[in-house]
């Protein structure tokens, strides 16, 4: 068995998409990386020979992957979409609440910092937002919602999570995220 | 009469709110402001001793009273929260759709960046955020909902207009705001 996390590309691209959730795109060199990562600049520019931009649109895609994996797992749990959504936005609230660290937006910051500087990262943030959005859609359509509603919702939803971490990013409080799955229900109250 | 534009004060925040929303906190240096507002920088560092950190608290602070006023124009049109909010989330999506050239989240993106590196920008965002939502939180009031609702609701609409822009440019459309707006009646159907 081969050890994944042992892979430097691997070990760069997760180095990078925790740095970049923690001070934006700008804000982190790839010195940086290579310094948190330990893997060496030669290995980097072989990886990844466009340098930071490439490196970016990498980290995008592997956290795209990993928040697909967490709704689908909330979302799996749950049958109704109500109950799917409140639970998934109870957890946010919990990982960017009070007690822990939470690292920022997962790919919220870089795409506001970017989407007039750099055409393939923007892309790439675009992507990721759709697939976490065909994650919500489908949820939607699997409780009878039409597919025009299920669009909407999904993007609706999926915005209310972006919003919802970054008021708790700023305010360094759980509560906003709360709030907002309190309010989920009577959200859909009408369906 | 005094030319409040001709202000070099003035001048230097509004060019520094410009370019933050632009290119975010990190990506603007103080010789862009200079360069951009024609102040030289004596004047920059005469107003704002303490630099970049500074001018962006006053910036954000500019932000906040200009959106303040941009929401309660909207509000004072419309009797109902859900007209109101709905008439408010389809003029965003037309200030950031398609047709024009968006400068990006009022102060979403330096809020991402710079939530782990400086608190008075940190405190500052969040203030500017409570503003906006005191505002929507009187409009539920005056609406007959309960003082927690009406809190819980200011700050879903909030996050969902704050959503809704990072999504908007990260497609560079303003059709998720739309469906975000086609969906406001649906979302206050309940009450």
């Amino acid at each position: 068995m081969r050890d994944e996390k042992a892979k430097p590309k691997d070990l760069l691209i997760e180095t990078a998409s925790r740095l970049f959730k923690l001070r934006g795109y700008c804000g982190v060199g790839l010195n940086d990386i290579i310094a948190e990562s330990g893997v060496p600049k030669g290995s980097l520019y072989h990886y990844f020979p466009q340098g930071k931009e490439q490196l970016a649109v990498a980290a995008i895609d592997y956290t795209k992957h990993l928040v697909m994996d967490d709704i689908q797992r909330v979302f799996a749990s749950f049958a109704t979409p109500v109950d799917a959504l409140q639970a998934y936005v109870y957890e946010l609230s919990k990982v960017f609440g009070e007690g822990g660290d939470p690292l920022g937006s997962p790919i919220g910051t870089i795409a506001g910092e970017t989407h007039t500087t750099s055409k393939p990262i923007r892309l790439a943030c675009d992507a990721t937002f759709k697939s976490w959005q065909a994650i919500y859609a489908e949820k939607f359509l699997a409780a009878g919602y039409s597919e025009q509603e299920s669009a909407r919702l999904a993007i609706t939803f999926h915005a209310l999570t972006e919003g919802g971490i970054l008021l708790a990013l700023t305010s360094k409080s759980g509560k906003p995220l709360a709030a907002i799955a309190e309010q989920v229900p009577s959200l859909l109250a009408k369906h």
